[in-house]
């Protein structure tokens, strides 16, 4: 495989630029990566990070350039979720079969050594380097101290938006004719939290679970560091009855910790001193189309499609584009045109597929899991699965351990709800819920 | 009623911007007109414009400040379509009852008057400034020759953005989180062109009627003109078997306009010199939110809540905001904040609505217009309606010519459709269409 030595730019030096800078190296390209921010390597964490849940899709592309088994040294398999309920102890639930698991990493920590790895195989990094415009049609970019300032002009000839959800690269391309875009924030809020490790650098709660505190309109996650930390996530809506909004002095939060999440009541102080130092972050699901301009620029990751976190698959989305970038590269060779535009129609309709899942969740997790109908459906759903796993394979593990398109899972995962309708709408469903009628309809129906 | 005298920006001196002008100057405001464009008063008019159709909002807003008759000389009513379908002769279609009309006015012509009397209530315009960038919370603005040129900077109480569908200031808050975005372009462009007036200044066809020429996937619109001429709007898909990518040549013009429009062919040398000599347009709907920036800034018409134009209410909606906006300064008087707030929670789900029934029409247009099922639903629709003009107002009366809100309309539409929907699954539809028993359905489900 030989394809012509090209000079390349990738904006944005996140996990997506930097892990599509060791891909393009490897085709021999000379290859530099920009970024408004310092390294990263050399600055504290931003506090504003979730941690990483490394599934399938994401494994398969570090798998490819032969980077798996290093990443895996920093990451931690979570086998099940680990449910904290007001009033009951601690459960748990399975992912999926054995052997199968979501990976916990630190951002900050994966994008470092991602970093690392880039330089090694020869990619330059410039920071702290602002691309404040793109000429699009020529390849060129356009960085500097300010926006009014004076700039300096570089020419490439593919160029490579992995610059986020807020992209410079297709911010340009956005204000062209007949692109279509959006960008839909959620009202609920995040803020990054910490549980610090135990004196003997142990975990305080299960090292291979992924903790969850649903409490209704909010919820706690925590997933496990390598150091014995453990890095949470609390989402809640910015304004209402219970919301960042209200929560103003140390003994509002005092007082919310105390009521809604008793038992991480041991690091209270951590957990006080992060919830003012850190920002609240919003989420947003971002769509656009197109993603490349002609052979020239293309977009890659959330610049690309930003989602919402509650899937667990910004990453791994992100991840798998490049994997099909790469295919695409290989079969096409040096025709970028027909990369680019291959490239775009392939994975359009899994991006918006993701999106709608991980949307769907977040509307799941914050107003129907106190809805006893739809806990009956899960059960159904669930009980049915157990006693035929061949034929109900949950939409859940269709998304994280397997690669089949996400467009698929979507659709197949619309066949069920259709189905578990009719199941749901039964007379007495309450009482025959795990009887012959329900499992052989449901059979009857597949 | 007395206002606080303020100092107010508009930016954009369009319809909306224009109209906006003439309302403020009323409460003895201090306001100036930017746009970045040359004064229209002195330029050649674009040939990019659709006519514009002024229905009931439009007049009301025009009503309240005393200028609805100045505005009707320059305005052509229009009590029907004229419909020319290939081997039919041509025939009518009433649109309202006796007295209703849309009136067909040109753009440009309107702009200029609007221009005049905002002029003569002392309004100040700068032509030819355009803003570059908007302080929001400090209400300043900031224009210039080029973006990274010297800056002009001014400072106002007030901000109004209205500047249309690529707005300057909408984008300025674009950047701000938690606001929520989206831009979606139809595959279908437009071209303005024109039929000429006879040689005596009368019209080539009918001056009371609004011109259409539906050919399924595109169709051509005229509008008269005051001076006998006719502004036409053919749309078209960018792409495909019939589209304007494949119309290269004269030949190839000349060709498409003989197959498909053969009675406008006295007009033909006109159409084909426009048809080369205008651009191909490109048409989006455009959402956002929220529209108002604290007490500061507020996007008022396109800029706020961009539509396709297929149902003739793009001005409409623009004007009823403003009419809207000056109900509430009336009740709020100098409480800006509230008047915003209130403003923007009104008219947001109204813009939708409309946004989405200018959307339906279009896909109605490109696509049903050819489907058997459809045309017998809107037979029997039109059938039952005249038998009880009382019980169905059809959605486009309610839209056209009443001051009810576009979310009614909507809402009152899709109850019919679902009614509609039951009838059109009866059995033998097609023989029974007229009969007791379907009307006595409707009735029953009314």
């Amino acid at each position: 495989m030989i394809q012509t030595q090209k000079k390349v730019a990738i904006i944005g030096s996140g996990l997506v630029g930097s892990l599509l800078a060791i891909y393009l190296k490897k085709y021999g390209h000379d290859i530099t990566v920009f970024d408004r921010r310092p390294d990263i390597r050399n600055v504290e964490f931003s506090g504003r990070s979730i941690n990483l849940a490394m599934s399938n899709r994401g494994w398969n592309a570090l798998h490819e350039v032969g980077i798996e088994e290093e990443i895996k040294k920093i990451a931690i398999p979570l086998d099940k979720r680990a449910m904290h309920v007001v009033g009951q102890p601690e459960y748990y639930q399975k992912y999926g079969k054995e052997g199968e698991a979501i990976w916990s990493i630190s951002r900050g920590v994966l994008n470092r050594k991602m970093i690392d790895l880039a330089e090694e195989a020869g990619v330059v990094f410039k920071f702290e380097e602002k691309v404040w415009d793109v000429d699009l049609p020529e390849g060129k970019l356009f960085t500097g101290e300010t926006e009014k300032g004076a700039w300096q002009e570089y020419q490439y000839d593919l160029i490579f938006g992995c610059d986020g959800a807020f992209s410079r690269v297709r911010h340009k391309m956005q204000r062209r004719s007949r692109f279509d875009y959006s960008q839909d924030f959620i009202d609920v809020g995040y803020k990054e939290l910490t549980i610090a490790a135990n004196e003997d650098g142990t975990h305080k709660l299960d090292r291979h679970s992924f903790h969850i505190w649903p409490r209704g309109k909010f919820m706690l996650i925590a997933m496990p560091n390598l150091d014995g930390s453990f890095t949470c996530t609390l989402f809640m809506p910015f304004e209402g009855e219970v919301s960042f909004e209200n929560i103003k002095t140390n003994d509002d939060a005092k007082d919310f910790f105390k009521t809604y999440f008793p038992n991480v009541m041991q690091d209270l102080d951590n957990l006080l001193l992060d919830f003012f130092k850190n920002p609240t972050s919003a989420m947003v699901t971002m769509k656009c189309f197109p993603w490349t301009y002609w052979d020239k620029v293309a977009l890659v990751g959330d610049s690309a499609h930003a989602i919402v976190p509650f899937y667990g698959q910004g990453m791994n989305a992100g991840f798998e584009d490049i994997f099909v970038l790469d295919a695409l590269i290989k079969e096409h060779q040096d025709d970028w045109h027909t990369i680019f535009e291959a490239y775009e129609k392939v994975r359009k309709p899994n991006a918006d597929a993701i999106a709608e899942l991980s949307y769907r969740n977040f509307v799941e997790m914050s107003s129907k899991t106190a809805d006893p109908k739809f806990l009956l459906q899960k059960k159904i759903e669930k009980y049915f699965a157990s006693q035929h796993p061949d034929k109900w394979i949950p939409v859940y593990s269709r998304v994280t351990f397997s690669d089949r398109p996400y467009a698929e899972a979507l659709a197949e995962g619309d066949a069920q709800e259709a189905i578990m309708k009719e199941v749901m709408s039964l007379p007495n469903i309450e009482e025959k819920w795990n009887s012959a009628e329900v499992e052989n309809l449901i059979l009857s129906l597949l």
